[in-house]
């Protein structure tokens, strides 16, 4: 039979799987000497057993006997003893923290005999009575399901009666009348009395606190949050200690460093004669540390003392829970502290600087995320705009513009070259249009996976949603909040991270680390405002170097243009892993396009190809010098046709209109003929990618040509062009091979024309679940491989990103089936499946094959983690989230093998 | 060092991989002691060596000298030698025939020399002449590369000079004169003259038949064959035997069997005076066997005792070449004889009654292609209907229908209730309008993979492309053919089987064969018109039942209604694999769609689902019935609502227009809006299948809760209904979680009503790259599996089937990307590693999970015995399809380990 308690002292901190987080640091401070109260915690296996069974598994009865004989023991007192009674807490704590999903119990052990004992013992009556109602109150809603608003309802009742403002006007009378409706309330609804034997107290609440593991909202909290249904929750049981006992008892919480800004020095709020609920409650104004250190310097330095022993045992920013009873500390829960963006780089270096952790330490405890909100521009906050309401932060960054209220005033406004925000109450996909050309979404309804919150963040919009105190009235054309009016054209300023609503124009600052990474550290110094901001950017700076040095993937950007690549190369890239042609193709470049589909003979698809010669070549030349000595991969045309052509319905529409009026434009009708021609049902699977190069002839010969020709002018200014090719959409080795010759005649008659030897590689995306599974194969004929993961997170699920996110991702986010769009985030299990297969088997044709990926997912932590894991070579990403994928290429290096998901 | 040359006596019939089919089979021949005259086989390694290395590898030239020194000493005569020359001819053969691919070199050792020991020893100085000119000929085409018009010219120069007609007409000295002009030919090309050393002749002949395995033509062919390139020929050198050596000699082919109707009994052609390609050139008419018993009874018995000997041996339908040289029979060639698909049954049911062939082996020698071929209604060929032009039979059937030439004309006659035939130059996309209301389909131009070819088979419509004799003048509304001149409403009459276009209409008949697999043996029977075909429908029945006893494969078909499930049913099938249920929204139903579509609240939409209620009840009810006691699997709605729904461009159109007009539709606006709103740009990857139940509350539940009535209402009738309902397009195991609850809900809930316990398997469609790549988490919610093999191609390749196969396929089918459309035969590289993975992971998870495929791959012979190779358990297609599917898969039971590929 497996050991069901562990008493404090047995237990440690590396052991929250079985014990809970909380479990295991009560355990490591017991272990280490600091004042934990005494008590022990069960299992989560008890608790995994609990849920498998439907009861408490046998044996754990006894064990919690021995247990708590200890605890008993060591205090000197009884649970429950009418005398001099014992009373605990009975506490909920997973593995990961879930703050608020799942219940507690105090007071465990105050019946009608022992609620006098307590009152003796404390010499105050009040509190004991006060206690004993607590316990009636948590107990009855937790345990024994009691409706919590009979409570509430009763407590009002004597409040009214005894003419008491506040819980605390009521005398230990006015308590004891409570407790006496509280014990009828649960006769009533339970058919039971309340439970006068203290041992029976203990069980069911412990019984209680499994159950919660399962509650509606704790699985609804896990699912959102990624954890695992099947892990379980602890449970702690420890002897009470009274924050409440007087002027000299007290309770508060601390932080061993300043949290927001990652200050050095003790930080925390004290509260006296006040339990923890008060201070969560936030009824009265809390005290400082130093407001302690003047009321009871003793149990001050004693508190000093332990934080910095924890800080040094934890060798991180700890925050705990203590209470003062009657002038002793103790210490109820520790914890790594959460902190700020800015405080976690902080902090981070500051151990490094302290000789607490390593460089590689210190790396582990920054994320891409937070380097990344700390390079999104923010209000000016020294502005006085006032804030008008608050939502939650959906989608970061910050928009400012005009009020609209639906699509076509979004669309006139901006047509008529405003910024706008689009107000709604909640958006459905009729309200694509709007937002598309929206600088910001505000909603009044809806939660962080609501319709608007995934579209937006999917486009990269700033969103601000469920701003609860917003009336979007369509019908008057006006939005009302807390009674101001506004209307179409009144300016507001969205804070996407922090989901605040300002009325006005709010000025934006560019972030000092944002300059940092752009420009260079003196550049990032220079624009910070204070020391402190400063010493955030150099700890950004050593963390980020730091990353450099030890990561093994190389970090690439997608830059389709010179002026990106310039971007990106400020911002640390080692190349272009993906240039994307198609604007080669758009814009005063769209009649080609039409020239070739329409062309009635090979000779006109020719001369209109060979229009767009030196415009591309233009663009290549630039794109390489840009990139000069860094490898620049270049895709072939992936898109259909079509997209470079007028849409069919409105084209349909346009031409039957000009029949009905008389003006039949000829060209349009020749085009409408084309366009019908080339419409496809589902574009994403159709003519496009390496298909196109194979159908059009001529098309990709056209842009090799332009490659080569503009490498042969580098080269001969004295240049280092190094341009890759790369196909799109290959689902067969024959495609590579048939890409692959023409390419390569191309190639070696501009290097036979121009004496200039060219040897580009030659490779493919892997975008489509065949091309992984026959990689075998593909790598014989393929230099390199990017692995595409958009289009291939579009085939494996079969999803079209285009029309799903909006469409129904939000019902997905909230019934589980998705934790997270898997365009944000790769899918491991099924699109992760395909690329390890895909490098598996490429490389077992072809060891030294070079493998990277180049979809959105590049960019994504989690993911980049993901193909450090499958042995990736390097992750492609937008110029703006290079530095966000070096650090995490950095973390994954030295993370590996370690749980990287926190 | 390996092994190059075999003597005939060293080899034998299972070496075809070593000699090649020809040297393998002449190897046999020796063996068991029939007349082949002697020689030597070089292997397909020494070719694969030669292909390798660019020259012939070391060791075979004494290899060679040896082989070829016993046939001297054998026959005791040197090659080319002056006096009595030993000549031979070096023959290509790799593994599988590839007729008139490679090249082949007669009469080697002939020269200036040697041709008068000819003439000698024959006593024939215009033959010895004769030879030495074709000799001159075939190598200096062949092994020297000159181009054969000049041989051509040449010839036609000197009949024009002797006044001959015909080649026979030329005297000895005309045909030494041709050689001179050859001579010269050779000089004036190759800057070097005819070699006169037999033996460098014979050595250049071996090498460039080894070259002419990667010739243009043989690459093609290979491809398109699906051989591969890496093979390599054999070369035979075998010693000359002379049919042209007066009245005495002769040469011919025949069949141990009638190849055309399966008659027993011998059956050939002969011709006297002539060698082997002056049958194939058809100059004169060729005599019959009987003829050949009545000109030399001896060389008749001996080869008729030689034939039995091969049938008996080969335990197959022979067909050999023979050479009769003065009277003595000599066999130069024999293989297993390719036959018709009646005179494949015929002939493997009577080998088994000869007790040549077990049952087993005998359903390995006939195809569900053939057996397909039988089921197709065939035209009346005793109607004299004129014969107009023939061309290539690309997709078989038989369609009756006027001419029309362009989408209009079949658009107006079909919906005037007219059949039509689309007659045009050659199709392209523009067409696919017209091709789909047509009946058949009919081109001037293209082969078997060209637009209208491969288009046809994928709609399985009736094809012939490619008669060349058509001329379609479209800008006179006219085809003429051969001076026939036809106007749009003329009838013609095609057979997509042989390619023949009648003029007129040719009344159909339907097969007998069908008739048999549709209302038994007896109606076949009766069906027949004479013995012949009585002896085929017969032979049909025995391998059929046959293939029924000993298949692991159950066979099921796809219907959707109780029409359908009679049909199959009565066609052998053991349930329905896939019942579509969009039907049941579709006609007069879609209103409620509509309702549904446009519902402004939870109780408008529930309100229109539950209209639909009774009526689906009603169709479950009837298909259960059809199908009493057997399995009926239902798929939940799949296809996304806009299918449903107008399409949005033809009802922009309509608004616009009314809007224009002043006659606004406030039911159309109201329309396009929600059609607008649910638009997707790849429907495909879009809104449908699981997804929809998931969002549209009450959709599935309505489906669930009818197919649970009806199932009462049957049982309470005393019936067996055994529904099971699959989910659509699951992507992963949450989703089916979801259903899998909302079903079982439904179920008990019509249960507990009822009184009637309902055990009703719920399972799902595996086709979405990612159910297949986590069935072993799908597999623990799924109580059974389908593979939708047409899904999964289109998500493996990326390709949507109603956009590719027309717009591109034809391309590369030509290209070689593809030598088969994926959706007619399954991928077995890429989507079969999809269909192994999940097969392998959900039972890894369920052992006993039940796998099937309900794809159209189903019923397609090649992808079946991937099906039973891969462990599935059933494959449903469409009841026409079932007794080929029940022959393959009895096929792939008996064939297990062998190759299948034939």
């Amino acid at each position: 039979m497996p050991k069901y308690v562990y008493r404090f002292h047995e237990g440690g901190k590396d052991q929250r799987d079985l014990l809970g987080g909380k479990g295991a640091n009560l355990a490591e401070m017991t272990r280490i000497g600091l004042p934990v109260p005494p008590g022990f915690t069960i299992t989560t296996e008890a608790c995994r057993a609990y849920m498998r069974d439907g009861r408490v598994p046998p044996g754990l009865r006894v064990e919690v006997t021995t247990a708590l004989r200890e605890v008993e023991d060591t205090l000197g007192r009884r649970l429950g003893a009418p005398r001099d009674p014992l009373l605990v807490s009975v506490r909920s704590g997973g593995k990961y923290s879930m703050p608020g999903m799942m219940d507690t119990v105090l007071n465990v052990g105050l019946t009608d005999a022992s609620v006098h004992g307590l009152a003796n013992m404390s010499g105050d009556e009040r509190f004991a009575w006060d206690s004993y109602r607590r316990l009636m109150q948590m107990f009855g809603a937790t345990v024994l399901g009691v409706d919590a608003r009979a409570f509430a309802e009763a407590l009002e009742a004597r409040k009214a009666a005894a003419g008491a403002r506040s819980d605390v006007d009521l005398t230990a009378d006015d308590l004891r009348g409570l407790v006496d409706d509280y014990r009828q309330i649960v006769s009533t609804t339970c058919g039971r009395d309340f439970p006068q034997d203290p041992r029976e107290q203990l069980d069911l609440a412990i019984e209680a606190v499994f159950g919660s593991w399962n509650s509606e909202r704790a699985r609804l909290y896990r699912r959102r949050e990624r954890i695992s249904d099947d892990l379980g929750t602890a449970v702690s049981v420890v002897a009470m200690v009274f924050g409440n006992l007087g002027e000299n008892s007290g309770t508060g919480v601390a932080f061993t460093r300043d949290p927001s800004t990652g200050d050095s020095g003790a930080y925390g709020d004290y509260l006296p004669h006040a339990q923890g609920e008060d201070v969560v409650a936030g009824i009265r104004n809390t005290l400082t540390l130093d407001d302690l250190r003047e009321r009871d310097p003793g149990s001050y330095d004693e508190l000093v003392v332990a934080m910095r022993r924890l800080e040094t045992h934890y060798r991180d920013l700890c925050d705990i829970e203590f209470t003062i009873e009657r002038g002793r500390l103790w210490l109820l829960q520790t914890r790594v502290g959460k902190r700020t963006a800015a405080a976690a780089f902080r902090v981070a270096v500051q151990l490094v600087d302290e000789h607490l952790i390593t460089l590689d330490e210190a790396l582990g405890r920054v994320t891409g995320e937070q380097l990344g909100r700390l390079l999104f521009p923010r209000f000016d906050r020294t502005a006085d705009t006032p804030l008008l309401t608050r939502g939650l932060g959906a989608s970061p960054g910050a928009a400012v513009g005009e009020i609209v209220l639906d699509n076509a005033q979004a669309l006139t406004r901006t047509q008529a070259g405003a910024k706008v925000v689009l107000v709604r109450r909640e958006t459905n996909p009729d309200d694509l249009a709007g937002m598309i050309v929206a600088d910001g979404i505000l909603t009044a309804r809806g939660g962080k996976t609501s319709h608007a919150a995934v579209v937006a963040r999917g486009m990269g919009r700033c969103a601000v949603v469920g701003a609860e105190a917003l009336d979007v009235d369509e019908a008057h054309g006006e939005v009302r909040v807390d009674g101001v009016v506004l209307r179409p054209g009144d300016v507001v300023a969205l804070d996407g991270t922090t989901g605040e609503v300002f009325r006005g124009d709010v000025p934006v600052v560019d972030s000092p680390v944002m300059r940092y990474v752009a420009d260079g550290l003196d550049a990032g110094l220079q624009a910070a405002p204070d020391d402190e901001v400063r010493d955030v950017v150099h700890s950004v700076h050593r963390l980020l170097t730091h990353a450099d040095s030890v990561r093994r993937l190389r970090v690439l950007a997608n830059a389709d243009t010179a002026d990106d690549a310039h971007r990106a190369r400020a911002r640390g890239a080692e190349g272009i892993g993906l240039c994307r042609t198609e604007h080669q193709f758009l814009g005063e470049r769209r009649h080609y396009v039409e020239q070739v589909v329409l062309a009635d003979s090979d000779d006109e698809r020719q001369s209109a190809l060979a229009g767009l010669l030196p415009l591309q070549r233009a663009d290549f030349t630039a794109l390489l010098e840009a990139m000069d000595g860094l490898p620049t991969t270049i895709r072939l045309l992936d898109p259909p046709l079509h997209e470079f052509l007028p849409d069919l319905t409105d084209l349909s529409v346009r031409v039957a209109l000009a029949e009905e009026r008389g003006r039949v434009d000829e060209h349009d009708v020749r085009l409408l003929a084309a366009v019908r021609r080339i419409h496809e049902q589902n574009p994403m699977l159709g003519l496009r990618g390496v298909r196109l190069g194979l159908t059009v002839p001529g098309l990709f010969a056209l842009q090799v040509r332009a490659i080569a020709e503009a490498t042969v002018e580098l080269r001969r200014a004295g240049r280092v062009p190094l341009p890759q090719i790369m196909v799109p959409l290959v689902g067969s080795v024959r495609e590579m091979q048939l890409v692959r010759a023409e390419t390569e005649g191309v190639l070696a008659e501009v290097a036979q024309r121009s004496g200039v030897r060219l040897e580009i590689p030659i490779g493919c995306m892997i975008e489509l679940p065949r091309a992984a599974l026959t990689a075998q194969r593909i790598a014989t004929q393929a230099d390199f491989f990017s692995f595409g993961t958009n289009d291939l997170t579009q085939t494996t699920w079969g999803f079209s990103r285009d029309d799903v996110e909006g469409a129904f991702f939000s019902d997905y986010l909230e019934n589980g089936v998705l934790t997270i769009s898997p365009f944000e985030t790769l899918d491991a299990d099924g699109v992760g499946a395909l690329v390890r297969i895909g490098v598996e088997r490429g490389r077992s044709a072809r060891p030294d094959l070079h493998c990277g990926v180049c979809g959105e997912h590049g960019g994504d932590p989690e993911s980049i983690h993901f193909f450090h894991q499958a042995g990736l070579d390097d992750v492609s990403c937008s110029p703006f989230r290079v530095p966000i994928a070096r650090l995490e290429a950095g973390r994954a290096a030295v993370l590996v093998g370690e749980d990287t998901t926190t």
